[in-house]
Protein backbone atom coordinates (compact mmCIF):
# COMPACT_ATOMS: atom_id res chain seq x y z
CA UNK A 1 0.00 0.00 0.00
CA UNK A 2 2.96 2.23 0.88
CA UNK A 3 5.21 1.54 -1.77
CA UNK A 4 6.48 4.25 -4.26
CA UNK A 5 4.25 3.01 -7.21
CA UNK A 6 1.30 2.95 -5.23
CA UNK A 7 2.00 6.46 -3.82
CA UNK A 8 2.37 7.40 -7.30
CA UNK A 9 -0.65 5.97 -8.39
CA UNK A 10 -2.40 7.72 -6.01
CA UNK A 11 -1.19 10.89 -6.91
CA UNK A 12 -1.95 10.52 -10.69
CA UNK A 13 -5.78 9.25 -8.95
CA UNK A 14 -6.14 12.53 -6.91
CA UNK A 15 -4.42 14.93 -9.88
CA UNK A 16 -8.20 15.78 -11.35
CA UNK A 17 -8.92 17.01 -7.67
CA UNK A 18 -7.07 19.99 -7.35
CA UNK A 19 -8.66 23.22 -8.27
CA UNK A 20 -5.84 25.51 -8.17
CA UNK A 21 -2.35 25.61 -7.83
CA UNK A 22 -1.26 24.89 -4.40
CA UNK A 23 0.58 28.37 -4.28
CA UNK A 24 -2.69 30.17 -4.40
CA UNK A 25 -4.27 27.14 -1.54
CA UNK A 26 -5.74 29.44 0.97
CA UNK A 27 -4.33 29.21 4.73
CA UNK A 28 -4.63 29.27 8.03
CA UNK A 29 -7.52 28.96 10.57
CA UNK A 30 -9.40 31.50 9.85
CA UNK A 31 -10.13 30.06 5.51
CA UNK A 32 -10.13 26.56 6.84
CA UNK A 33 -14.02 26.46 7.64
CA UNK A 34 -15.13 28.03 4.58
CA UNK A 35 -12.21 25.85 2.36
CA UNK A 36 -11.90 22.70 3.63
CA UNK A 37 -11.04 21.22 0.27
CA UNK A 38 -7.18 20.16 0.00
CA UNK A 39 -5.43 21.27 -3.48
CA UNK A 40 -2.49 18.96 -4.08
CA UNK A 41 -1.41 20.42 -7.78
CA UNK A 42 -2.33 22.44 -10.61
CA UNK A 43 -5.19 22.24 -13.11
CA UNK A 44 -5.00 24.22 -16.42
CA UNK A 45 -5.97 27.51 -16.11
CA UNK A 46 -9.17 26.95 -17.96
CA UNK A 47 -10.31 24.68 -15.26
CA UNK A 48 -9.35 26.72 -12.68
CA UNK A 49 -12.34 28.27 -10.27
CA UNK A 50 -12.51 30.72 -7.47
CA UNK A 51 -12.66 28.89 -4.07
CA UNK A 52 -15.93 31.62 -3.38
CA UNK A 53 -17.64 29.57 -6.57
CA UNK A 54 -17.52 26.66 -4.90
CA UNK A 55 -18.29 27.53 -1.31
CA UNK A 56 -21.08 29.60 -3.61
CA UNK A 57 -22.60 26.06 -5.05
CA UNK A 58 -22.21 24.26 -1.76
CA UNK A 59 -24.19 26.65 0.19
CA UNK A 60 -27.01 26.37 -2.24
CA UNK A 61 -27.26 22.89 -1.99
CA UNK A 62 -27.25 23.05 1.70
CA UNK A 63 -29.55 25.86 1.46
CA UNK A 64 -32.36 23.60 -0.50
CA UNK A 65 -31.45 20.88 2.03
CA UNK A 66 -32.71 22.86 5.08
CA UNK A 67 -35.55 24.80 2.91
CA UNK A 68 -36.57 21.16 2.56
CA UNK A 69 -36.85 20.14 5.62
CA UNK A 70 -38.39 23.23 6.86
CA UNK A 71 -41.12 22.66 4.21
CA UNK A 72 -41.84 18.61 5.60
CA UNK A 73 -41.11 17.99 1.69
CA UNK A 74 -38.38 15.11 2.32
CA UNK A 75 -35.08 14.42 4.23
CA UNK A 76 -32.37 16.90 4.54
CA UNK A 77 -30.64 16.73 1.71
CA UNK A 78 -30.08 19.47 -1.28
CA UNK A 79 -27.99 19.25 -4.51
CA UNK A 80 -27.28 21.34 -7.80
CA UNK A 81 -25.29 20.45 -10.93
CA UNK A 82 -23.26 23.61 -12.41
CA UNK A 83 -22.19 23.56 -16.11
CA UNK A 84 -20.15 26.28 -16.77
CA UNK A 85 -20.14 28.11 -14.02
CA UNK A 86 -23.95 27.95 -13.94
CA UNK A 87 -26.78 26.20 -12.00
CA UNK A 88 -28.27 24.39 -14.66
CA UNK A 89 -30.83 22.08 -12.21
CA UNK A 90 -31.74 22.03 -8.72
CA UNK A 91 -32.90 19.09 -6.50
CA UNK A 92 -34.09 18.54 -2.76
CA UNK A 93 -35.07 14.78 -1.47
CA UNK A 94 -38.47 14.33 -1.59
CA UNK A 95 -39.07 10.38 -1.18
CA UNK A 96 -41.88 10.80 1.19
CA UNK A 97 -43.78 13.85 -0.29
CA UNK A 98 -43.58 12.31 -3.57
CA UNK A 99 -44.25 8.33 -2.66
CA UNK A 100 -40.90 7.88 -4.86
CA UNK A 101 -38.15 6.40 -2.88
CA UNK A 102 -35.59 6.89 -5.59
CA UNK A 103 -36.30 10.99 -5.29
CA UNK A 104 -33.02 11.48 -3.35
CA UNK A 105 -31.75 15.02 -3.87
CA UNK A 106 -29.31 13.88 -5.96
CA UNK A 107 -30.87 12.22 -8.50
CA UNK A 108 -33.72 14.73 -8.92
CA UNK A 109 -31.74 17.01 -9.52
CA UNK A 110 -29.39 14.79 -12.11
CA UNK A 111 -32.93 13.93 -14.13
CA UNK A 112 -33.68 17.88 -14.01
CA UNK A 113 -30.06 18.85 -15.08
CA UNK A 114 -30.74 15.78 -17.85
CA UNK A 115 -33.49 17.41 -18.81
CA UNK A 116 -32.94 21.13 -19.28
CA UNK A 117 -29.55 19.96 -20.95
CA UNK A 118 -31.41 17.68 -23.40
CA UNK A 119 -28.83 14.13 -22.57
CA UNK A 120 -28.44 11.14 -20.89
CA UNK A 121 -24.81 12.60 -19.81
CA UNK A 122 -23.77 15.10 -17.32
CA UNK A 123 -20.59 15.84 -19.50
CA UNK A 124 -18.68 18.66 -18.72
CA UNK A 125 -20.92 19.01 -15.57
CA UNK A 126 -19.95 19.13 -11.67
CA UNK A 127 -22.50 18.14 -8.85
CA UNK A 128 -22.17 19.45 -5.00
CA UNK A 129 -24.51 17.99 -3.03
CA UNK A 130 -25.08 18.16 0.78
CA UNK A 131 -24.20 15.05 2.12
CA UNK A 132 -22.30 12.27 0.46
CA UNK A 133 -24.23 10.53 -2.00
CA UNK A 134 -25.90 6.98 -1.00
CA UNK A 135 -25.02 3.35 -3.20
CA UNK A 136 -28.15 4.67 -4.92
CA UNK A 137 -27.23 8.13 -6.10
CA UNK A 138 -23.13 7.30 -6.53
CA UNK A 139 -24.71 4.73 -9.17
CA UNK A 140 -26.43 7.62 -10.56
CA UNK A 141 -23.70 9.56 -10.61
CA UNK A 142 -21.86 7.16 -12.48
CA UNK A 143 -23.96 6.50 -15.34
CA UNK A 144 -24.48 10.42 -15.71
CA UNK A 145 -20.22 10.73 -15.60
CA UNK A 146 -20.49 14.16 -14.14
CA UNK A 147 -16.58 15.86 -14.04
CA UNK A 148 -16.66 15.84 -10.37
CA UNK A 149 -18.75 15.57 -7.50
CA UNK A 150 -18.56 17.80 -3.89
CA UNK A 151 -19.93 17.03 -1.23
CA UNK A 152 -20.09 18.65 2.23
CA UNK A 153 -21.61 16.22 5.02
CA UNK A 154 -20.40 12.16 5.45
CA UNK A 155 -21.93 9.09 5.17
CA UNK A 156 -21.61 8.88 8.83
CA UNK A 157 -23.80 12.20 9.71
CA UNK A 158 -26.18 10.64 7.73
CA UNK A 159 -26.01 7.69 9.63
CA UNK A 160 -26.36 9.29 12.81
CA UNK A 161 -29.32 11.46 11.77
CA UNK A 162 -31.03 7.83 10.59
CA UNK A 163 -30.41 7.12 6.95
CA UNK A 164 -28.89 3.59 5.94
CA UNK A 165 -26.18 4.34 3.52
CA UNK A 166 -23.69 2.78 5.04
CA UNK A 167 -25.41 -0.06 5.97
CA UNK A 168 -26.77 -0.56 2.14
CA UNK A 169 -23.16 -0.11 0.59
CA UNK A 170 -22.17 -3.19 3.13
CA UNK A 171 -25.48 -4.99 1.68
CA UNK A 172 -24.37 -4.80 -1.52
CA UNK A 173 -20.85 -6.36 -1.47
CA UNK A 174 -22.62 -9.36 0.01
CA UNK A 175 -23.36 -12.16 -2.67
CA UNK A 176 -26.61 -12.07 -3.65
CA UNK A 177 -27.97 -15.39 -1.44
CA UNK A 178 -26.94 -13.61 1.42
CA UNK A 179 -28.36 -10.10 1.23
CA UNK A 180 -31.23 -9.14 3.65
CA UNK A 181 -33.67 -8.56 0.59
CA UNK A 182 -33.19 -12.33 -0.75
CA UNK A 183 -32.61 -12.08 -4.32
CA UNK A 184 -32.92 -15.49 -6.39
CA UNK A 185 -31.65 -16.07 -10.01
CA UNK A 186 -34.36 -17.87 -12.36
CA UNK A 187 -34.34 -17.96 -16.18
CA UNK A 188 -30.95 -16.82 -17.19
CA UNK A 189 -31.35 -18.62 -20.71
CA UNK A 190 -34.22 -17.13 -22.04
CA UNK A 191 -33.17 -13.65 -21.00
CA UNK A 192 -30.26 -14.01 -22.61
CA UNK A 193 -31.96 -12.65 -25.96
CA UNK A 194 -32.32 -9.38 -25.12
CA UNK A 195 -28.45 -9.19 -24.77
CA UNK A 196 -28.31 -11.18 -28.05
CA UNK A 197 -30.62 -8.41 -29.73
CA UNK A 198 -28.91 -5.31 -28.58
CA UNK A 199 -25.19 -6.71 -29.38
CA UNK A 200 -26.95 -7.74 -33.27
CA UNK A 201 -29.18 -3.65 -33.25
CA UNK A 202 -27.20 -1.84 -35.72
CA UNK A 203 -29.11 1.69 -34.85
CA UNK A 204 -28.79 1.30 -31.01
CA UNK A 205 -27.69 4.09 -28.75
CA UNK A 206 -25.03 3.32 -26.19
CA UNK A 207 -25.05 4.85 -22.63
CA UNK B 1 -16.33 -18.54 6.64
CA UNK B 2 -16.91 -22.34 6.85
CA UNK B 3 -17.44 -22.71 10.37
CA UNK B 4 -20.62 -24.58 11.43
CA UNK B 5 -21.54 -20.93 13.04
CA UNK B 6 -21.37 -19.41 9.93
CA UNK B 7 -23.07 -22.14 8.56
CA UNK B 8 -25.88 -21.30 10.64
CA UNK B 9 -26.20 -18.01 9.64
CA UNK B 10 -25.99 -18.76 6.07
CA UNK B 11 -29.07 -21.03 6.32
CA UNK B 12 -30.70 -18.31 8.34
CA UNK B 13 -30.10 -15.63 5.62
CA UNK B 14 -30.98 -18.00 2.84
CA UNK B 15 -34.56 -19.15 4.61
CA UNK B 16 -36.91 -16.25 2.77
CA UNK B 17 -35.71 -17.76 -0.54
CA UNK B 18 -37.41 -21.35 -0.06
CA UNK B 19 -40.60 -20.48 -2.30
CA UNK B 20 -41.91 -23.83 -0.87
CA UNK B 21 -41.52 -27.69 0.50
CA UNK B 22 -37.85 -28.55 -0.57
CA UNK B 23 -40.12 -32.17 -1.25
CA UNK B 24 -42.07 -30.35 -4.16
CA UNK B 25 -38.70 -29.25 -5.72
CA UNK B 26 -38.69 -30.04 -9.65
CA UNK B 27 -36.01 -32.38 -10.13
CA UNK B 28 -34.39 -33.38 -13.65
CA UNK B 29 -33.17 -31.58 -16.68
CA UNK B 30 -36.36 -30.78 -17.90
CA UNK B 31 -37.40 -28.82 -15.35
CA UNK B 32 -33.75 -27.42 -14.51
CA UNK B 33 -34.14 -24.68 -17.55
CA UNK B 34 -37.46 -22.93 -16.69
CA UNK B 35 -36.48 -23.36 -12.67
CA UNK B 36 -33.40 -22.47 -11.99
CA UNK B 37 -34.17 -21.28 -8.69
CA UNK B 38 -33.37 -23.62 -5.54
CA UNK B 39 -35.90 -24.42 -2.38
CA UNK B 40 -33.95 -24.95 0.92
CA UNK B 41 -36.49 -25.20 3.02
CA UNK B 42 -40.48 -24.30 3.59
CA UNK B 43 -41.95 -21.00 4.04
CA UNK B 44 -45.37 -20.42 5.27
CA UNK B 45 -47.91 -21.90 3.01
CA UNK B 46 -49.71 -18.26 2.68
CA UNK B 47 -46.59 -17.35 1.14
CA UNK B 48 -46.04 -20.45 -1.40
CA UNK B 49 -46.46 -19.48 -4.93
CA UNK B 50 -46.44 -22.37 -7.87
CA UNK B 51 -42.94 -21.90 -9.50
CA UNK B 52 -44.59 -21.49 -12.88
CA UNK B 53 -46.12 -17.97 -11.46
CA UNK B 54 -42.36 -16.94 -10.79
CA UNK B 55 -41.86 -17.73 -14.45
CA UNK B 56 -44.73 -16.17 -15.79
CA UNK B 57 -43.67 -12.96 -13.79
CA UNK B 58 -40.10 -13.17 -14.71
CA UNK B 59 -41.08 -14.51 -18.46
CA UNK B 60 -42.97 -10.62 -18.41
CA UNK B 61 -39.94 -8.63 -17.58
CA UNK B 62 -37.70 -10.29 -20.15
CA UNK B 63 -40.92 -9.60 -22.78
CA UNK B 64 -40.35 -6.01 -21.49
CA UNK B 65 -36.39 -5.88 -22.36
CA UNK B 66 -36.98 -7.82 -25.81
CA UNK B 67 -39.37 -5.85 -27.21
CA UNK B 68 -37.85 -2.31 -25.81
CA UNK B 69 -34.67 -3.24 -27.55
CA UNK B 70 -36.89 -3.81 -31.24
CA UNK B 71 -38.08 -0.69 -30.40
CA UNK B 72 -35.39 1.00 -30.17
CA UNK B 73 -36.46 2.83 -26.77
CA UNK B 74 -33.40 2.08 -24.38
CA UNK B 75 -31.17 -1.06 -23.05
CA UNK B 76 -31.93 -4.93 -23.22
CA UNK B 77 -33.70 -4.53 -19.88
CA UNK B 78 -37.50 -5.00 -18.35
CA UNK B 79 -39.20 -5.30 -14.73
CA UNK B 80 -42.25 -6.05 -13.35
CA UNK B 81 -43.39 -5.51 -9.50
CA UNK B 82 -45.51 -7.96 -8.04
CA UNK B 83 -48.22 -7.88 -4.99
CA UNK B 84 -50.64 -10.39 -3.80
CA UNK B 85 -49.80 -12.47 -6.88
CA UNK B 86 -50.70 -9.15 -9.77
CA UNK B 87 -48.51 -7.24 -11.74
CA UNK B 88 -48.76 -3.68 -9.96
CA UNK B 89 -46.04 -1.82 -12.49
CA UNK B 90 -43.77 -2.55 -15.18
CA UNK B 91 -40.58 -0.69 -16.61
CA UNK B 92 -38.08 -1.20 -19.35
CA UNK B 93 -35.16 1.22 -19.85
CA UNK B 94 -35.31 4.21 -20.75
CA UNK B 95 -32.06 5.85 -20.58
CA UNK B 96 -31.51 6.71 -23.96
CA UNK B 97 -35.16 7.92 -25.20
CA UNK B 98 -35.96 9.37 -22.26
CA UNK B 99 -32.76 11.17 -21.57
CA UNK B 100 -32.52 9.74 -17.91
CA UNK B 101 -29.54 7.94 -16.76
CA UNK B 102 -31.47 7.27 -14.02
CA UNK B 103 -33.79 5.86 -16.04
CA UNK B 104 -32.93 1.59 -15.93
CA UNK B 105 -35.96 -0.59 -15.81
CA UNK B 106 -35.92 -1.07 -12.15
CA UNK B 107 -35.83 2.57 -10.86
CA UNK B 108 -39.42 3.09 -13.95
CA UNK B 109 -41.06 -0.18 -12.33
CA UNK B 110 -40.53 1.08 -8.66
CA UNK B 111 -41.30 4.59 -9.14
CA UNK B 112 -44.47 3.63 -10.85
CA UNK B 113 -45.13 0.71 -8.21
CA UNK B 114 -44.92 3.39 -5.47
CA UNK B 115 -47.52 5.68 -7.86
CA UNK B 116 -50.12 2.92 -8.29
CA UNK B 117 -49.82 1.93 -4.07
CA UNK B 118 -49.80 5.51 -3.16
CA UNK B 119 -46.92 5.01 -1.27
CA UNK B 120 -42.96 5.21 -0.74
CA UNK B 121 -42.41 1.57 0.26
CA UNK B 122 -42.61 -1.97 -1.47
CA UNK B 123 -43.91 -3.45 1.95
CA UNK B 124 -45.11 -6.96 0.48
CA UNK B 125 -44.04 -6.94 -2.79
CA UNK B 126 -41.94 -8.72 -5.65
CA UNK B 127 -39.64 -7.38 -7.89
CA UNK B 128 -38.57 -9.61 -11.27
CA UNK B 129 -36.07 -7.89 -13.59
CA UNK B 130 -34.54 -9.43 -16.45
CA UNK B 131 -30.83 -8.80 -14.83
CA UNK B 132 -28.93 -8.67 -11.69
CA UNK B 133 -29.61 -5.14 -10.91
CA UNK B 134 -26.74 -2.55 -11.73
CA UNK B 135 -25.44 -0.78 -7.80
CA UNK B 136 -27.91 2.23 -8.56
CA UNK B 137 -30.39 -0.21 -8.69
CA UNK B 138 -29.65 -1.99 -5.90
CA UNK B 139 -29.22 1.20 -3.82
CA UNK B 140 -32.74 1.77 -4.91
CA UNK B 141 -34.25 -1.68 -3.91
CA UNK B 142 -32.83 -1.30 -0.56
CA UNK B 143 -34.65 2.11 -0.23
CA UNK B 144 -38.47 0.86 -1.57
CA UNK B 145 -37.33 -2.49 0.71
CA UNK B 146 -39.88 -4.65 -1.20
CA UNK B 147 -39.85 -8.75 0.15
CA UNK B 148 -37.54 -10.49 -2.71
CA UNK B 149 -35.74 -10.04 -5.46
CA UNK B 150 -35.39 -12.34 -8.47
CA UNK B 151 -33.67 -11.65 -11.67
CA UNK B 152 -32.50 -13.47 -14.99
CA UNK B 153 -29.54 -12.34 -16.18
CA UNK B 154 -26.15 -11.95 -14.33
CA UNK B 155 -24.21 -8.33 -14.09
CA UNK B 156 -21.23 -10.37 -16.17
CA UNK B 157 -23.97 -11.21 -18.80
CA UNK B 158 -24.32 -7.07 -18.61
CA UNK B 159 -21.18 -6.89 -18.59
CA UNK B 160 -20.36 -8.63 -21.65
CA UNK B 161 -22.93 -6.67 -23.76
CA UNK B 162 -21.13 -3.35 -22.68
CA UNK B 163 -22.97 -2.48 -19.76
CA UNK B 164 -20.55 -0.83 -16.91
CA UNK B 165 -22.34 -3.13 -13.54
CA UNK B 166 -19.29 -4.80 -11.58
CA UNK B 167 -17.00 -1.40 -12.74
CA UNK B 168 -19.39 0.66 -10.75
CA UNK B 169 -19.44 -1.69 -7.81
CA UNK B 170 -15.79 -1.43 -7.80
CA UNK B 171 -15.65 2.17 -7.88
CA UNK B 172 -18.26 2.11 -4.89
CA UNK B 173 -16.11 0.26 -2.60
CA UNK B 174 -13.03 2.73 -2.97
CA UNK B 175 -12.64 6.00 -0.91
CA UNK B 176 -14.11 9.13 -2.45
CA UNK B 177 -10.74 10.49 -3.00
CA UNK B 178 -9.85 6.86 -5.47
CA UNK B 179 -12.34 7.24 -7.36
CA UNK B 180 -12.15 7.57 -11.09
CA UNK B 181 -14.98 10.75 -11.11
CA UNK B 182 -13.18 12.26 -8.30
CA UNK B 183 -15.33 13.57 -4.99
CA UNK B 184 -14.06 15.99 -2.82
CA UNK B 185 -15.44 16.95 1.17
CA UNK B 186 -16.24 20.58 1.26
CA UNK B 187 -18.23 23.00 3.82
CA UNK B 188 -19.24 19.98 6.35
CA UNK B 189 -19.61 21.96 9.35
CA UNK B 190 -22.53 24.47 8.03
CA UNK B 191 -24.23 21.18 6.17
CA UNK B 192 -25.05 20.03 9.64
CA UNK B 193 -27.55 22.14 10.19
CA UNK B 194 -29.85 20.32 8.15
CA UNK B 195 -29.36 17.37 9.93
CA UNK B 196 -29.86 19.02 13.24
CA UNK B 197 -33.28 20.56 11.44
CA UNK B 198 -34.01 17.36 11.21
CA UNK B 199 -33.30 15.42 14.16
CA UNK B 200 -34.84 17.97 16.09
CA UNK B 201 -38.20 18.22 13.82
CA UNK B 202 -41.04 16.61 15.69
CA UNK B 203 -43.52 15.89 12.68
CA UNK B 204 -41.18 13.98 10.33
CA UNK B 205 -41.90 11.50 8.17
CA UNK B 206 -38.52 8.85 8.26
CA UNK B 207 -38.03 6.68 5.23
Amino acid sequence: MHSPRAAEQSAVLRRPLCLQPASRAPRGAAGAAALQWQMDAALPDENAMNPAEHNRFMARAIALAVENVRKGLGGPFGCVVVKDGQIVAEGANRVTSANDPTAHAEIVAIREACRVLGHFQLTGCDLYTSCEPCPMCLGAIYWARPARVFYAGTAEDAAQAGFDDVDILRELQQPPVRRRIPMQQIMREPALEAFRLWQQKPDKVAY
